[in-house]
């Protein structure tokens, strides 16, 4: 599951984290696994504040995709969280590295052509993110 | 790498394939794997020919992103094959069973949206293609 905050101002609240695999950070939305017993929405709202501290008014599925479907059955649910604000500080394992970036709605395409978002599954949640409100997508 | 495959007529060439992981057939783009040997771009060409049959007259990288920047280094670059045509049959592998569907452009937002198109990266590759075309994204 990952999730895509927005301030009432339009601005997203990334996260830039450490990635071991590419060895560097990434700007990225928070995300994490679904538990069996928690279900895809209450696991955001619980991702959000504990990556970011922010926590959301409204939260909407926006669809979900397949990470890996050669070889892995999960799937990820993308949602919007709207009309989020800062609520507490954020709450980190120890082991987690994590720094809340707000930006500026319009200013996502050019993290993306900049090569700042990199992350397959940040993409596939803003397309269908973009889906909702641009014609022809 | 992946790659989308465009004709002059504006119509996307797609492979339906079996899945293992999640045991249904999934609408794809070609792609796979680039050998070290190989350049992304002339992976994107061999895979397009041996799993559709389809030659492009111009190759285009779009960008790459990361499938899973947690564990893995692999970049996965995305390119636009533009005006393909039917070249010759597909070759394939015993085990592969690949059907060639071709949609026009125009569906493929809807394809998406009713879950006919759902691995991430081949949403992650749409995105960067509308990139190119659609203001605001």
């Amino acid at each position: 599951m990952n999730v895509i905050p927005l301030t009432p101002r339009n601005e997203v609240v990334l996260i830039r984290q450490y990635r071991h695999g590419i060895r560097e950070g990434t700007l990225e939305i928070p995300g994490g696994i679904v538990e069996e017993s928690d279900t895809p929405e209450h696991a955001a709202s619980r991702e959000l504040i504990e990556e970011t501290g922010y926590k959301e008014s409204e939260m909407q599925l926006l669809g979900s995709v397949h990470p890996n479907p050669a070889f892995l059955t999960n799937r990820c649910y993308t949602f919007v969280a709207k009309g989020v604000s800062r609520w507490k500080a954020q709450e980190q394992d120890e082991k987690e590295d994590i720094e809340v970036v707000v930006k500026p709605l319009g200013q996502i395409p050019e993290l993306i052509r900049g090569g700042e978002i990199t992350h397959a599954l940040v993409l596939a949640a803003f397309y269908r993110f973009y889906m909702e409100y641009l014609p022809g997508l």
